[in-house]
């Protein structure tokens, strides 16, 4: 017999709310909720288990959930449209979703499809709003792996999810303290490229077909002393303005697409 | 005597108020606002006539009004908190909001400073923050001009101002219609670069030395076919990854530097 929930009061409901708004939750139940269908039908192909799906019927039908590759065994219950807003960050516009298990980020679960990767660093990046944007360039650049510094939150936050358009998901994402990063990266021979505001040389003139780590700190105050002291070198964007600030994801993604142009040159 | 207003019935402030909110008012009037101190000496510095400056003394002092560069013979009027949080769109960390002379931003009024200008276009621009990004990125490339085609919004829009961090105030700015746009680079024999979705070459095989003017639509529907038509070329970002879309302002900041680099490396 098809679930249904129709009260914002019941028990499993109030569990996901606080899976949707707790780090810690997330991280004890090694779950997190995916909204939409394009996200759900991403983190399949990117190899994440989905638990339950749960829609609301007066915008999904079951027949659609039916279609989703490669979920049965997997629970659908339908719930009201009360509790759906109970569940979205949008409202009332995708209809569906999903409880998933987590993928373990540490750097030891981090395989490298490559010998010669260019890979993003993000050092305790704040904005879920910035991280999202940030994979999404990432994912456009077909980088081999983004690996967030002291992350102030859990990949799994709904508001990255988001902002990443799913790109969380087809991503190659590990998390780790500045030192972890630092020691693999010089384990495995990848020469480290920090932005900077001083002291640094022009981001161009860096050879990025070798194996390059590009790495950012925050908006507002840059990277940390302990990576710009531990880079091969540190780079900056020249600025020609009257303002001397970009957006982080707009330079990243300068240095990055700069590296990507390198490497198809060389091809 | 100093004037001083506390009542956010008074009509000045009342017409403020509309002259925030109000586009066509801000036409009509020919001025707008600017909040902060740092975007008032922008605008200053960029050319613009100031009328009067109004202060929250709780926040501002009376000594630091007087240290703004030219501005004697400018109005100064103290207000309360209560009407500063009317005038204002952030509600209390600036303190200070001027009332400025817009300036016609009609084509026949752009002069460029080169004969060899890196020009950026953008087509309907719908979100501010996205037309504040642009500008953010256009100011730090040292681009010639910003061409608007077709805004959705008078560009004293105080979102716009906002998000461009007061690079509204320091980067060559037009707007017009897409016909007006397309005939004046036509006329200049300025290369038209159109950033399209498909039938396009790689953004990077283009020489970006001659005069060359970057055109990008709008994320949802990219540019209409009377830009796409009126090209010299139309380019593409190679996408490599999952999903194959990027923000707007990234896509933009990519080709423009792109532009920048190559205009460096032949100098």
């Amino acid at each position: 017999m098809k679930k249904v929930i129709t009260s914002t009061q019941n028990p499993y409901i109030k569990e996901l709310v606080q899976l949707k708004d707790k780090s810690r939750v997330r991280k004890k139940t090694q779950t997190f909720l995916i909204e939409g269908l394009r996200e759900i039908n991403l983190a399949i192909k990117g190899g994440y288990t989905i638990e339950t799906i749960l829609f609301d019927a007066s915008i999904f039908t079951e027949k659609l959930v039916n279609q989703i590759e490669n979920i049965s065994g997997v629970e659908v219950i339908e719930i009201s449209s009360e509790v759906y807003k109970k569940l979205a960050l949008r409202d009332t516009t995708e209809g569906i979703i999903a409880v998933a298990k987590t993928k373990d980020l540490t750097l030891n679960e981090l395989h490298l499809s490559t010998k010669n990767p260019l890979i993003l660093v993000v050092e305790a990046p704040e904005k879920p709003g910035n991280i999202g944007a940030l994979l999404r360039t990432s994912d456009a650049a077909g980088i081999d792996a983004v690996l967030i510094a002291n992350p102030k939150t859990d990949m799994y936050n709904p508001n990255i999810i988001r902002s990443s358009v799913g790109c969380i998901f087809t991503t190659t994402i590990a998390t780790g303290t500045s030192e972890e990063i630092i020691s693999f990266l010089k384990q495995q021979n990848i020469n480290i490229y920090g932005a900077a505001l001083t002291a640094s040389v022009e981001y161009q003139t860096i050879d990025y077909t070798q194996p390059s780590a590009i790495v950012v700190g925050t908006e507002a105050t840059g990277l940390t002393s302990k990576w710009l002291e531990n880079t091969t070198k540190n780079i900056i964007i020249p600025m020609r303005g009257a303002i001397d600030s970009m957006n982080v994801s707009v330079s990243a993604a300068i240095i990055i697409f700069e590296g990507v142009r390198q490497r198809q040159l060389k091809k």
